[in-house]
């Protein structure tokens, strides 16, 4: 780091790419045989570089490139800056599309989406340029290691048309144990979630407690993303008690989501009814929720998350992160940013063993999940370096594979036209 | 910036120094002849040094020692690790004493009164290595110049014994107008506070009222330090409509204040009844203010204060700053803070043209009040340098001196046997 030299952004390359995904099922449907994502790097007048990582949508890209235009000659020191500039580029945005989540989670806040991929970027960049792991620059590293939750998916065996995928099938209770055995061999996990919402409430409240079972004093989640009603959380809060860690999102609403807290044993997550800075003083008015499953991609990069954490200190919530399908650059911001903060009280949710080993846009070996953990790089900015091969790969895939938008339940339609969205369902 | 090099803390020296103050008259008592301040200076195994100040009472020098036993060989970018060492270091502590505020606010949190100092000093020290100013290491300077108000105090025209002093003799409207001249005219202020709390509420109120029509359109504050009861509070609040711009600690307690501020057209303000994390969750429930005072001495630092910032933006609070008597590196780093705090929505408190200006720590040039503003350093760090002999000379001035606690009521007992805290007083 000289002063003399200029840190100003010199350019924002933004590229979709996609990378194969399984059939994972959920609520709103079923995962498309590719995952879209958007690829920011940023490049200084100074000859650094920064990356960042977020939704591949065509909204959200079209926004992406907005923002772009007024960040070109920034400085890529000044965060605030950058954020207030990503929200000019939003002005008279009406906020349709873009959400990355499947229609999922709609409420985020559109410029913390926005900002988030450009935030880590210049946290990339910044590090890079002084020789400082991202952590440091989040006020330093608190831990060596952070640890992630093993991720259980109900799935098909296969896309529809295509070869069976290594995981095989998992369809009920013994399908979701033998996938759990997989991922704790592979990658040594000491926390489990079930993305629940797919099938009947007693079916994958069995299935928590085969995994139970199977792994006795293991924590686990169970997530049916908001389809059920209060009776049916509070049923199956109850139902679990003593082998749910913690319940996450039965219900849709803060209202229902904290009437079922109120009645269950066990804490309450969320990652769809508290979303945006602009959710927390209601949420924790009505003492609607226990733990925050943050996600620095609508949190609005790791700067945020950062407050987001303060906030969760300060206010007696407890803290953990959410996570969507990602790469290489995704899986290292959250891991600089759980490095250093204090209060993520739980193992972390990430979607790391869905993703092919040999798909990514960042080059190998800085990311070793092992032991249920991965170890803080400590080289500077985010820990990782660009694969410009594999970038160039996963664009062609984008381009190839034809899809434009996250779409679980379009997907799902077209192999089971019966299939109607539902809240709650059960 | 290499890696190579360790920037671990090698030494860090306490100098306790007292600088001359004029006898500023408040609701427990009057000004010392001498205020005493601890000055920090940290040094890095790599030749670098950062700056810290804060209170200089023995309770919190004894503290301050002791936090830095701890602190020696940490990395002076590990800012997490700093704040953890320092509240290890009061593992035990029962808390009494050291709160350098004469009694005034006494339940602001021990650890972050003591991390404070330590928090600045790290940050200097990490902008001195890196170039970077420290209100880029806060993520950037959001504005050029930071604003601040003429602090007028109620003041006798000299020390007993003493010889007068310039600012001449302040004990009613008239004196109070006369004073609020000679601070608009030597450093341009366009927002002005009164410390109040000294005589009854109906002669200050015609002091702000005075002040009113002589600097018409003015910002105007009072503040009576939490000596009036609820009835008081209110009829001053509403005699005052339209002529202060907030009303601050009208009473002690966060539960007085909000009847009062339930009662009154302008907004509440404090520095004395939110002055810790902890008083947060029950002053936003209680909705019992308007305006945060905030201050790095007692909020942990600048670090934790850009918290405080981000929590009051979150959830509806205003956000200024509070101040007590200080010298050059406190005044820096408030400048530093306030540069990139977004939501600094009013201009902020100093008492820095209370200071003797050729009494500091620090070399003379970097802070010019000028306009009511201070031009915000860009030079690395806090933007200061270390005045090696201005410092040992207040620290002779602190060994003569022979003070070692603020105690404002004593000092005013000493003087006026009859003096008698009271709260509330009307
Ligand atoms: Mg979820
Ligand atoms: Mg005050």
């Amino acid at each position: 780091m000289t002063q003399s030299q200029s840190h100003r952004i010199a350019d924002i390359q933004i590229t979709p790419v996609a990378f194969a995904d399984p059939p994972l099922l959920n609520s709103v449907g079923v995962h498309e045989p590719y995952a879209l994502r958007a690829i920011v790097v940023l490049h200084t007048e100074s000859g650094h570089y920064g990356l960042g990582e977020t939704y591949g949508d065509s909204a959200h890209l079209a926004r992406l490139e907005r923002a772009a235009g007024f960040l070109r000659g920034t400085d890529v020191f000044k965060l605030n800056q950058i954020a207030e500039l990503v929200e000019d580029s939003l002005r008279g945005d009406q906020g349709q599309g873009g959400h990355g989540t499947g229609g999922m989670v709609t409420t985020t806040s559109l410029a913390d989406r926005v900002l988030s991929a450009f935030n880590v970027a210049a946290l990339d960049a910044q590090g890079k340029i002084l020789g400082l792991p991202v952590s440091t620059l989040l006020g330093g590293a608190v831990r060596e290691r952070v640890d992630f939750s093993g991720y259980l998916f109900y799935k098909w065996d296969r896309h529809p048309g295509h070869e069976p995928d290594a995981w095989g099938e998992a369809l009920d209770p013994e399908g979701i144990v033998r996938q759990a055995r997989t991922m704790v061999e592979r990658y040594g996990f000491k926390a489990l979630k079930l993305k629940g919402g797919v099938f009947p409430p007693e079916q994958e409240a069995a299935a928590i407690e085969a995994l139970h079972q199977v792994f006795p004093g293991t924590p686990l989640r169970l997530d049916p993303n908001g389809v059920w009603n209060v009776a049916t959380g509070i049923e199956v809060g109850r139902r679990l008690d003593g082998v749910l860690e913690y319940l996450e999102d039965p219900c849709l609403s803060a209202e229902d989501n904290a009437a079922v807290r109120r009645a269950i044993p066990m804490p309450l997550a969320t990652n769809m009814c508290v979303v945006s800075f602009n959710d927390l003083p209601e949420a924790i008015e009505r003492k609607a929720i226990d733990i925050v499953l943050s996600d620095h991609h609508f949190w609005g990069g790791l700067s945020r998350s950062a407050l987001l954490a303060g906030i969760a200190r300060t206010f007696g919530l407890k803290l953990s992160m959410h996570s969507n399908s990602h790469l290489g650059i995704s899986f290292a911001a959250m891991v600089q940013l759980a490095a250093a903060t204090e209060n993520i009280d739980y193992a972390c949710d990430t979607h790391w063993p869905w993703k092919r080993p040999d798909e990514d846009v960042i080059l190998p070996g800085a990311l070793e999940l092992a032991g249920g953990a991965v170890a803080v790089p400590e080289a500077p900015g985010l820990g990782i370096e660009l694969d410009p091969e594999g970038l160039a790969r996963l664009h062609q895939q984008y381009l190839d594979c034809g899809l434009r938008e996250r779409d679980d339940t379009g997907y799902m339609r077209r192999i089971d036209p019966s299939f109607e969205l539902a809240s709650p369902r059960w």
